[in-house]
């Protein structure tokens, strides 16, 4: 496992779903510095399942305990410490998953890597509920970052075959980042929301799951963060982001768009605006050579649908050695891209603080 | 800056493209292995301009002398460095580019991020001729990969508007492989090739350049390679790929297109074949939960369009503070996509390196 | 602060003295192996305050809760997480110690640069009981050296004026070494206890402390561990030691000795033995060019006395500007150098996990 | 290997003795800082044998060529590379070292670790050589370092029985920092030459070898350096300070001697002096708590013999697997103490720049 990040801070994530706690250590964050727990814990409320019928039906008990790090609400310059207990520890039989892998899920994968040892009840360590404590650091990096006016928020530009409009990349508005970035929901055009929630319920009751894409916008960077070659911006958000289970793409500015497109079109033309370097357009999603340009930072990342469904599917008996049927019982989110927002901007907060 | 990759090995690339040189260090690598140095350089070939009519009509020397960590073609356990000199070190003038940044290129952020002190002669740190050394690394890795059964190939599935087919992620062919891990203009379906070289073609008559996507497949890879969270394979391989100049976006497996399917179609199931699990689709690219599956690893890399081109182009003039028009002298490289394929494949074989 | 060692293990060690709880996280280790918890329990109370009259009168309840990571004795290969609650919340009043740092402590470096805003009670972060974490990580992986036959033993080597014999650097025993390493005052000729404890008393006596040296040796290495140039032995050794609160120096095999020795004197000669490569003398400490030779690893820590001590102490009031005189009332551990041998064996074989 | 240092800078050092050539890569320096490329050779030849009757015959010509990094006598803020060619790349015959191992050589344990595959000529990667790309980097560093009034400079505190005297750790004075780090035999009380230079020439008639302890101050570090509890001070130049081939102990202010003293005595009193907090004694050499207090550094370390000698020395025949005799033929340097002064003052400018 490497369930660490970072270079000039240390963020190490731990915790099983069914084990005695999850939580973070956050080494190297500026000592002096306020912290609001409250708003805190909002970000964390957003990522909780519960709160929307789109969620999983498991109620998280999610509140953090600090036990290091912070005093009075001030950060202390020790480590920061986070746990949050497991309240659900009672299992249901996982006998069956233990050699019926779950297709799409890491079941196989971990079974072999960890030699049958892992924690398997509720996906282990692999389980989202893991992305909890990801969401404890990013609400605290980004208060950091917000007193340097840093913002981040991100949308659901996709739910199966519904998509929200675009960040306008050259102009992100103040007040809807304010907006998005406390919405559970998070839509840039709300009236999609029915739509969108038409696309996930009709996957619940196929006993399926869908995917969609979350997009990201940081706005109030100053120009030159980012360390080329390899720590580079979109090396560094990749990495972030690739940490939280179901992504399976990013990309930046106009990205994939950018293959069929001509260089007259893609080079954003710089101007001087009110005596700041701006592009006129942001295709390089606020990117240049791997380091920010002060225009917006943009960028998408692809979830898939959640592997667990009803729905009976096929898969192997480690066990036995034979090709079988695997059926889940109990019941499945079958959508976790609305709760993926805030985890995605929490990464990207945690890498963007790391990078400064 | 931060040209250092990897935890196991450690890469540190190093030189500007008009400076005395450029050239690598990779440090962890096996004692005792025997390198093929005519391989090496067949693959550097690939990358290196000039062999090809949509090549930069740049010739380069780009033959490495080895100064350390190999002798008698066997790596001696020594940190392995290798340098290219700069034989091209005259420089034409830049006066104008100190102060008139290109759009889409690094000019302006590494303008203000090191201070204007970066040698900005050729792109300096930035110039795509810093993908020699990674293909150099990558040439090595590849050859240590290979022992073990673990093959690379890359090609070009798009160029503007034209596409090769995609690799068949369940069944990629050790010969089609071979092949393309030879070719320096890789498809997989040799028909394209016309169709690709008039789309640059096109874009070099109009002053103008495009952009595409290389599409990399890993085969023989075993079960359990990758260190999640943040150490899991698209994260490792991200953060590699996204240290090559110009992409802007990785998607592993399915990708985007998870975005709109259901999870009954994204779930690769599980099948016993010849006594080992396999998947009987692989929508997940070969990697579940940060983690080899055993099946191919299949990730796409954005490439966006050359920001040279020789078309006038607004810009700002740092030094007057008034909005300008930059016109860039001299041959482009239209098209840098056929010379990306080897770049990619040695960014995820550094990358893979690293993991195992 | 960066209280995170180790590249293929990574351990973040958190907590403050009077915070909510103290603990580290494990990031790395193999899975499937047991681990005896009971054994990691003796090691830390062998550390424990309050067991023996040399030592500090709070009496800590330092029973460690696993969080994440095991599963019925068994590593999971998720990070192994355990916290220890700090039951002695209640502080005393440290309102004076805020502004007259206690000379040979961190209160006036910590203040200076956490802004003020460092938890000064206990001494927070910088508390010696934060080798609690550091005793429990190294006891998981003194384990699993064990497998490989790798004891680490540490005695007593000098406490003021009185010191224990050396271990023989050629022919450490391995009862000596199951002997030392249960002990809670590690002595090879334990006839002088005695002596040690009277230095002890006369310093407490005399409202004073006292220092000492501890001496570590590691049997059982293979010949290969370390990796040159900064990776070496005593480089990983020294970072992972020097972690340890008080320790102020650090030596390896005849170390300052040899400044003063020829080389045909210090040079150990090789020869076979029972088809085996071991040397006649061990002045190199088992490391040669930071790689071990597969004779005994032996090394010195040389611990300054307690910084805290009864006597009036000429200090600065750093709120008022002015010279002062501190007088730190309570009972206070006269020394720790007993209760650092298990501390500094922890140190060993977290290093050396980490090296294999 | 892991010949690399450095968080927040990267340092790669390659090279073998008698290879293509040896040399540095140093990523993370601040772009647009003026080197002063003589200050920089004048520490090398410092270091460079064949200056002074007590070193090796090798003449060496150890001028670094600046591949990349630096443009005008200005750092790029690209990784600044220098490489030093190898001009002595005849061997003599090796042959019998292959399977003859030098006692208190890496000999025995690179044929082990790197499969009889290391570059044994002149003893490869673990030669005396490769403190010149060291001491070059730390000529760099501690130019950095001098513009904020850091400086760094050590003496030979002891060669064989005869000493120098110690720093004052409380005034160390400028004028003899800056003497010291300009000289070739640095010595505070230079009185004592001749009886060192007589130590050295005894062991040479000997045809052995003595060693010695180098001591080093750094003034002018500001309180608050230092990133407890594995980057403390101590740790940091640790590591950094055991890369140096033959070190064997270090330790800081009063180090070992604080084993035997009381804590009355070792503490160091706080004062305020012209506004400032200073110590009365500088016992702590420096540093609480990991970090920096403001008052001189102070570190001492201990270099073995030079462990060629001409002496017929007790080895093992690898191949035969039976005992026998080595006599190195040529001449050795029978003392590197004097220049192991600038290469220790190196790696503690390296680690301190890190730090900072």
């Amino acid at each position: 496992m490497s369930s660490t990040f970072g270079n000039k801070i240390k963020i190490s994530i731990f915790g099983e779903s069914h084990g005695g706690g999850i939580g973070v250590v956050i080494d190297g964050l500026p000592a002096g510095e306020r912290i609001d727990l409250d708003a805190v814990l909002a970000q964390m409320a957003r990522r909780a399942p519960g709160r929307d019928k789109t969620a999983t039906p498991r109620k998280e008990s999610d509140t953090p305990k600090i036990l290091s790090g912070m005093l009075g609400g001030t950060l202390t310059g020790a480590p920061l410490c986070a746990v949050i207990e497991n309240t659900n520890t009672r299992s249901r039989d996982y006998g069956e998953l233990l050699s019926k892998p779950r297709p799409a899920h890491s079941d196989f994968t971990a079974y072999v890597k960890y030699h049958a040892a892992n924690d398997i009840r509720g996906g282990g360590h692999f389980s989202g509920r893991l992305t909890a404590p990801l969401v404890f650091a990013g609400a605290v990096c980004r208060q950091l970052l917000e007193r340097k006016n840093i913002l981040i928020a991100a949308h659901i530009k996709q739910i199966g075959g519904v998509c929200d409009e675009g960040f306008d990349p050259v102009t992100v508005d103040g007040a809807l980042m304010a907006r998005l970035s406390r919405s559970s929901f998070a839509l840039i055009d709300e009236s999609r929301e029915d739509a969108m929630r038409a696309e996930v319920d009709a996957a619940r009751l196929a006993q399926d799951s869908v995917g969609g894409i979350v997009e990201c916008a940081v706005t109030g960077l100053p120009v030159g963060v980012g360390e080329p070659m390899f720590d580079g911006v979109e090396g560094a958000v990749a990495k972030a982001v690739f940490g939280v289970p179901a992504v399976k793409g990013i990309e930046f500015g106009a990205g994939f768009a950018l293959a069929s497109m001509r260089g007259s079109l893609a080079n954003d033309p710089f101007r001087f605006k009110d005596g700041r370097v701006v592009t006129e357009t942001n295709n390089c999603g606020g990117i240049l050579g791997g380091i920010t340009d002060g225009m917006p930072l943009i960028f998408r990342a692809a979830i898939k649908p959640t592997p667990s469904i009803s729905q009976p599917q096929k898969t192997v008996d480690l066990r036995t050695g034979e090709n079988t049927v695997l059926e889940i019982h109990g019941r499945h989110d079958p959508c976790i891209v609305p709760r993926a927002v805030p985890v995605i901007e929490a990464a990207a907060a945690v890498a963007l603080i790391d990078l400064m």
